[in-house]
């Protein structure tokens, strides 16, 4: 199933849906527990789609593939690179990345994100997709020129629209038989099957849940495929995991938007 | 005016307060908003307290104290080094800090913590205080075990329980006169006042809204004194600052409590 969020044009209130058959139908209640059918389906047309949820909070992992299966290692790392990124951050698809003033580019990076749907504790490995809600795409947006020069990077993963996350989420999905793409101005640029990770969702979400209690509505990026590279103002990038749906954002540089 | 969160002794209830000479009161509403008293009041040992909010997020500084005011620099760093700690690992006075099995000592953190109280964006250092709701007082338990060695302190930072906050949120207090201090099992280890930041709370808050739109509920730590140590199983730490309270938490070192 596929839940998304929206507004109906021209109207200012958000509502909750389904896609299906009949078009977007809206529902009404808590996706994680307790939902119901309430009011008329729309016509895809007839709304603009928001980010298909509002995450508690957005948990990352630095460079987690590899360009073919041969460079898989044979151990993960001990310590995987984690990193937070605000939910202020996050925006749907359709709505533009803003470049902070002072800089020119910004970098995409298309990945597989997985929607915690029960609270999760020191789970184990095989278990994980039990307590997955759904998947949507991410597209981690990083200011490379705002990382710190000690390693954190913070501030260059953190400004408002650095998280475009959508269109909805699948519910109905194997993560282990897809693949994570992104297109720059129609041009494929990344294309990589989940089993390139090197640490493998499971076992970072099992890791994660040894450290925090994980909630309904945390999203965990799993990291970006090779080919991520740096887009600029008028640029279109389209994050894709087919199976789930096409991300799509505009690049936009605004005056007055800055952070000096 | 002291806000809180507690626990009738004895009921699961939480329910929020205020100090006053009759003893907590509670109250109803949206403390950032419109609230009203409700109920009667109750005497301080009638109470469990809780942490005096549930942050929507929660966002450090890292090494921003000089030892005295000849050592600040002629500016602050270009690029202050920020993090964010999840909400998970948040927990009220009284609460007893856990210690990850597979190590045996953390290191505590005094601070003085700024709660937002109205949406913050491109705001100037002069207007800051004006989007500060109140102050309390944090811990900002580290586990340096877990620091990536690459600069990423997400893991060390984010263990469940590792961010004491309380006692109160305090609305009237002047951060420029206040110092912050720490004691472990009743020794001084940290007192520093506020002047001794590297990059003041004012400058820090508003670099951060030129980064991100903040919100009411987002918890800003303002960095730690010189004079954080490590402690173990059994210690009692106690971070305080006058004007706001005393933050109290024993550590533990639970059996199951694992991440591995």
């Amino acid at each position: 199933m596929k839940f998304i969020r929206f507004k109906p044009k021209n109207e200012q209130t958000i509502l909750q849906g389904i896609v299906t058959d009949a078009g977007i139908q809206p529902i009404k209640g808590d996706i994680f527990s307790d939902w119901e059918m309430a009011g008329h389906p729309f016509e895809p047309n007839e709304v603009e789609m928001l980010e298909p949820l509002t995450p508690r909070q957005v948990i990352g992992i630095g460079a987690n593939y590899v360009g073919n299966q041969n460079d898989l290692p044979a151990e993960p790392p001990e310590l995987p690179v984690f990193f937070h990124k605000p939910v202020s951050s996050v925006i749907g698809t359709g709505q533009p990345i803003v470049i902070p003033q002072g800089i020119e580019q910004v970098k995409f990076e298309s990945e597989l994100a997985a929607v915690i749907g029960k609270p999760a504790r020191h789970i184990a490995e095989d278990d994980v997709t039990d307590y997955i809600f759904g998947y949507t795409v991410a597209n981690d947006v990083t200011a490379p020129q705002y990382f710190h020069e000690d390693g954190h990077w913070m501030v260059g993963k953190s400004f408002d629209t650095f998280t475009p996350l959508g269109p909805c989420i699948e519910t109905e999905l194997d993560p282990d038989t897809i693949s994570v793409q992104a297109y720059l101005n129609g041009d494929k640029k990344q294309d990589s099957p989940t089993t390139h990770m090197i640490v493998s969702m499971r076992k970072m979400i099992a890791y994660l849940s040894t450290v925090m209690t994980l909630q309904p509505g945390d999203v965990i990026l799993t990291g970006s495929p090779l080919g991520a590279e740096m887009m600029q103002a008028n640029d279109a990038i389209m994050c894709q995991v087919p199976g789930i749906g096409e991300l799509h954002n505009s690049v936009e540089q605004r005056a007055g938007v800055s952070i000096q």
